[in-house]
């Protein structure tokens, strides 16, 4: 698979997200607007006017690496999440990340632009879909009048029927989890994380978010945040 | 420059396009609708499987190559041609090729797919930007429920009063050019190429179409095709 025009690219930023594993996040960008993450930019490309007219634009496009997905070789087809997961269809005709080149697309919002901070400028975005530490190719602003084409045809993507789920907290988790983190743990499990076709209502699945270990269960239409537990990191 | 961090990626196909020069080809995919491209694989990406479900989609993202504009050094600000190229922005704030790791991103509206051809799958597009041979790293449907946000603010570059001029061509310009090249090279002409603020209206300008060199020159509003070259390629 080696080939002579293969083309070497570098992180200019990696995005800092609340999601230490890939467990919970979204399919894709801005479905859960209450996620947020923040862009720091790699030492060499730490300059406050490479943003210069950001601030003017409202959304971003991030090329970034699907870094858990990186394989040597490619599969022609993929199973998309939103078809069950038994249906399998052309890789160009999804956003999987098991693709060639491991490139992934997002477009998010922008929240906050910090141009000096200790670590160089710092852009805050919301909407994210990335694992903590994802490396970052490249920023592009969000043009409207390019980009948004609200008659495409988006075939078996479409949204369905968007049912989202019902979140409780336990007493228990309620007196785990900071204030701030319960909205995002709730727009993260309304929207069904679980792998499709389980529905095993006595099995308690987990994820990491921020510092924490959620644990939940599913019943019907509603989930239970049964418990959360600090991670201990070093 | 190097880091360990380097990231290799290879072209998972070429785009062929009538643009064997830059000069011409317009600032954004989709300006110019008539403008047609062949997404032809690489040999190892030929599988027709790849597209399964591509035919749901009206439209496509394209991850290339300004294969044109790869620089060693990277400059944190660039002069937009629609500021009128006196103006500095941030890079990160423009959609110029003059970027870290040289990546493209286009949106472009498929016009056919044939599955099995001599040279395997290939795709026509259209409203293309690119130049002739440009290497494509990743082909992503359009999700419109997710990649259209017509409220997003387009800062600075929001489309100016668009402004297009009338085309005329010289009768020398019609026995030379085949009818099919007209309407294309009419668009190009009527997105004014020249280079922003010049305007000497006895300059000819060439640029490179198909197989033709094609002159021509503005006075105010109006721009003719003076004449046409067929440009002998080996």
């Amino acid at each position: 698979m080696t080939d002579h025009q293969s083309f070497s690219i570098q992180p200019i930023a990696h995005i800092r997200t609340d999601f230490p594993a890939k467990f919970g996040i979204p399919r894709q960008s801005m479905l859960v607007q209450s996620l947020h993450g923040k862009i720091i930019f790699e030492p060499q490309f730490r300059n406050a006017d490479a943003l210069r007219g950001l601030e003017d634009f409202s959304h971003l496009w991030l090329i970034w690496q699907f870094s858990q997905a990186i394989t040597e070789e490619w599969s022609p087809t993929v199973r998309p999440p939103r078809l069950g997961g038994n249906k399998r269809m052309g890789v160009f005709a999804t956003r999987s990340p098991f693709r060639p080149n491991s490139l992934a697309l997002s477009v998010v919002k922008i929240e906050n632009i910090d141009l000096h901070t200790p670590q160089g400028p710092i852009i805050t975005v919301s909407g994210v879909d990335m694992l903590d530490n994802t490396p970052v190719f490249d920023i592009k602003p969000y043009l409207p009048h390019i980009d948004s084409i609200p008659e495409a045809a988006g075939g078996f993507a479409l949204p369905v029927a968007e049912q989202k789920l019902e979140v409780e907290f336990s007493a228990n988790a309620l007196s785990t989890l900071p204030q701030d983190l319960l909205l995002p743990i709730q727009a993260i499990l309304a929207q069904d994380p679980r792998p499709h076709y389980q529905e095993d209502e006595n099995r308690t699945y987990g994820f990491h978010y921020n510092k924490y270990e959620i644990h939940f269960r599913v019943k019907g239409n509603k989930v239970t945040v049964v418990s959360a537990t600090f991670m201990q990191t070093t």
